[in-house]
């Protein structure tokens, strides 16, 4: 099976998983295990920030960011299809009491003008807002990449209005391997950040919050609350490690297999593959006469695993267990079917 | 001082008044006032629904029916600058667990199709979307009235979805009297609706949630739960009873009076009178030197208030105790302030 | 009918009308209702505290001064019977976030050094002890009295911990008359009080947070997420003072009346008239063949309502509407229906 | 350093780390990982059940399990110092919306009929009962297993109210090694448990939801929102199956070297060797000069480590990392400390 619906499917390496067998642990809940002490430290080096926290899920830890920047009852500010809004069930409002309000979006371009007149200052009858997110990259936006520039603007909106500024960087490691900005480049624009270790880079599970000194130890609290709070977690640590120390720079790969598919499809007029930058390619079916789970499930039937993520959007993804002959079998028997 | 800052600064007339003094009333807790059932029954009937239930404010009945038609964790579709999501201090998120994900406003302009789109329908990774929030008049929106034909548009998307629609129906007095559309028509178009009895149409307090019975025997409930089950209520529904009676159909001088204001303020540049179909004069500071906290402030020096309801919007309302003296007052005030 | 569901069955009375239909108004969302700012300045001042804010119901009010001493996450400890637990529908926990650890009620009788050992300090693993609620005089206690000693006794406690002391205060006015103990006395003990002027007061709607004006200036916010922002409040706010000033003293009579009922009903096994110190008279049922639902039905088609609280439990209650001959029927029916 | 704070601390195995090395993996948010859809049937058959569910910490899987069974709004009734009640950070009211009522601990003793008078029917004015949580063994109850009979009883009185039973089952396995009560005797009696394989068991990471198949359904989606849903888990779950394999059975020895351990501390004392039945020693200081983070200070200046559960009550726990001479090391310091 040529497996596309996600860079989530990615299994542990070799070199991985004797990493993992020989991981050095403690009990994290007491904050005894090395292996995810020296993960957490080395994570926040990256983005140059004062502190980090390993979480079971991209959901937990976007979900703790948020609630250390937005109080229950306040107001955050995201894309209409930004994942922590659409893809966290609710979990924003139902959790932490979060209130939300969103933008039309365009894929990963941004129009910071509409973000900033969305603001609600405090000192007005309505509810004030607390916080901006920003997802680096855009998952719905077909792993288009937000530009720099445009962080840096809404940075300065935020500060403006001292308002705090969330990074959803699910897949921000794909971002830094496309435009080449730095880690640390993006960490100085965020008050907090969630990377996450199981998705391009591979690891089998978990994802780190990033911020500082003071908000990962509330974030510590949050984290026992959600039950986030594991034991010997060094395990899983040492796949995280392992995966940024030698699966990062091969997401290239991705990117031009990713780019090679959309090229492939385009003349089905599902795709433009200018749009494409990083691992995902976004189909949209609205002018096809198949929908999303029809197309998901006769590819499947040929061996190839699409995900329909809304009744006319699919999405492909490619990642480290996709090699060439995968990928031409996801083009030939894609073609094949959009062509009728 | 001619107060303009909103109709819900009406006090009640001596008719009202007479009307509360002599009230017969019972414990609404126990379902024993007779006013306040009486009342609720006429509202229901009004708009062709089975029931209705009194609360003690607007919010309290916006946030029960959005309770009644969205499940924790479930989500609610409504504009950027609905009262629902802006207005109510986060009470959707905190106090339901609702998600909400709101589009771009345009006054009272609504493009449905982006509402459709913005619709995650069930058996997708989304969080399935539950409902649509209407408001009617549009109050951020300048008092403009949603269009009969776009609710029809909407009600036949949400059917095709299988999705709630609710009015906040704080103004939908003045949408009816100024479109004349009756009130039942409104009513056969929403699953839900909150009408409001103190604002134009002057009572002191009350709105009522309007629906079907299973949905009001579940809003006594949620209500309780809220903190809104009142004892002798009949005092309060005995007022709201005779503003419908007495002081519904003199709305149309309140629009009147708006729109003799905005004529006068529109060669100042902040307001379109096309736009003022109702009782609110939105002035949009945005290209003026004086911003709406000063403009506000400067006027209440003067013997006129106005709202200030963000940075660069102030608001005007016509009413009830808003007579033509009053009225030339505040032309002439804010003409001279916007002059210089 | 003899009404002695609850004292929340009582009709304004005729002086309390006419307060009604005179009271000075305006919009207290905005601040500006006379009446009801004199009404909460008074009624702090009884209590000795800075500010107070009124609210549509007693659960609102107990509901708001739980938010303003808990946070969300934090943990309230209350007798397993206190009506903020088991009478408000779970609005703590869902409104507010607010966990409850509770004791074992003995009626009004606190065993303090049972709550001190429930504390749970900062610095342990466990969610820390935010706050303390009392109810006087205790509803499901039967109206008892919490002993002043007693209270000042959970003071030290509360201080020893640093942690918040509320009262839930629906009928402290009967604690007042029945003990002597002065409204400054208890307000200097506690944090936050609710007081209720809808119960043996006669007021028709509304009851009142008291706390410092940091706690009220919050309280105002919750206020207004809870949907307990109303407008021309100060026709409900006459009719509180009103009640104030007129029907507090008269309170001693519905105690009288109270001890009497229970006397008479004694010989049947259901109540001890000592325990009846004010003017609630439970009867315990669990060895009588009627269960409380079926004593009510029967009294109810005898022309005397009473309320079946739990399935062994009815309640009696002493109130403004209730006069000597109203008591002698409900005696002569109960004793009836008791006998057979 | 001799380790006793708790039986988290444990470390995998050789043969653990060589299975979760080999372990078959797929993305378990897809349902694809074998490796954990096979534990998850395994568990669920041992304790009789349809389903199970992998969650990364006894915490979520309770609060999971809590909201499959007490709805937003409802009530559960459980110990005052049940962990799901006090150790969880306040999740089941923050989360879930869940409102707690809790009876007056005994160890594991538990006196059904004061729970049973607690339970409050639908139908009455108060919040309705939704369901009873037990823990078996009892931590703060000092690892006390609760009766069979006990629990048979329990049962009974849910059913007759029609409310759900839960247990926390995070150390059933020392109940059943303690008392030989099979699994599926257990599981029969409980709507849902949660059963945890980093405690005795010695796995690193998990617990398990246990219920019907329509429950565990739901679970999942509540997983996902808390965030608790990961991607290969196998990893995880091989550890977990390795423990059930390898290492429930020596469970014995940690309750014999537990008993030996309060045996020697008995004469200062602080424990009563009769009440130790599993792997937990609660050592009551309230009546010795040392608190419980003193003395837990001074212990691991010598090498020894226990845990400060609340100021006057330390714990140690016996596990698989700690062998004979551990405990002799931790007889020796603790008896030493507590002599002066």
């Amino acid at each position: 099976m040529a497996d596309l619906r996600s860079d989530t499917v990615t299994r542990p390496t070799a070199g991985m998983r004797e990493a993992m067998a020989k991981a050095a642990v403690g009990d994290d809940v007491f904050g005894d295990d090395p292996t995810v002490n020296a993960l957490e430290a080395h994570v926040a080096g990256l983005f140059g920030h004062e502190a980090a926290l390993f979480a079971p899920s991209g959901t937990m830890a976007n979900q703790i960011a948020l609630q250390l920047v937005v109080p229950p009852g306040g107001e955050l500010l995201a894309g209409a299809d930004a994942h922590v809004v659409t893809y966290e069930v609710g979990a924003a409002a139902m959790l932490g009491g979060i209130s939300t309000r969103t933008w039309q979006p365009d894929g990963a371009a941004i129009d910071v003008e509409v973000i900033a007149g969305m603001i609600r200052p405090a000192g007005y009858p309505s509810v004030p807002t607390a916080a901006i997110a920003v997802e680096q990259t855009h998952n719905l936006g077909g792993g288009g990449v937000v530009p720099l520039a445009t962080i840096k603007h809404l940075r300065a909106v935020a500060d403006k209005h001292a308002i705090a500024l969330h990074c959803d960087g699910a897949r921000i490691w794909h971002a830094h391997i496309a435009d080449g900005v730095t880690l640390a480049e993006y960490g100085a624009l965020f008050d907090t950040l969630s990377v996450c270790l199981s998705k391009g880079l591979g690891a089998p599970v978990g994802s780190l919050i990033v911020g500082s000194r003071e908000k990962i130890a509330r974030a510590r609290v949050i984290r026992k609350r959600l039950g986030g709070g594991m034991r010997q977690v060094g395990i899983l640590a040492a796949a995280g490690r392992y995966a940024l120390d030698h699966q990062l720079q091969r997401l290239t790969e991705d990117h031009e297999r990713a780019r090679i598919i959309a090229e492939a499809l385009a003349p089905f007029g599902v795709i433009d593959p200018e749009r494409v930058r990083t691992n995902l390619v976004p189909l949209d079916l609205s002018k096809h006469d198949l929908d999303a789970p029809t197309l998901a499930a006769r590819a499947a039937e040929r061996g190839v695993l699409i995900a329909a993520m809304l009744p006319q959007t699919a999405r492909l993804v490619t990642h480290l267990d996709l090699d060439d002959e995968a990928m031409d079998q996801a083009i030939e028997v894609l073609s094949d079917l959009l062509n009728t």
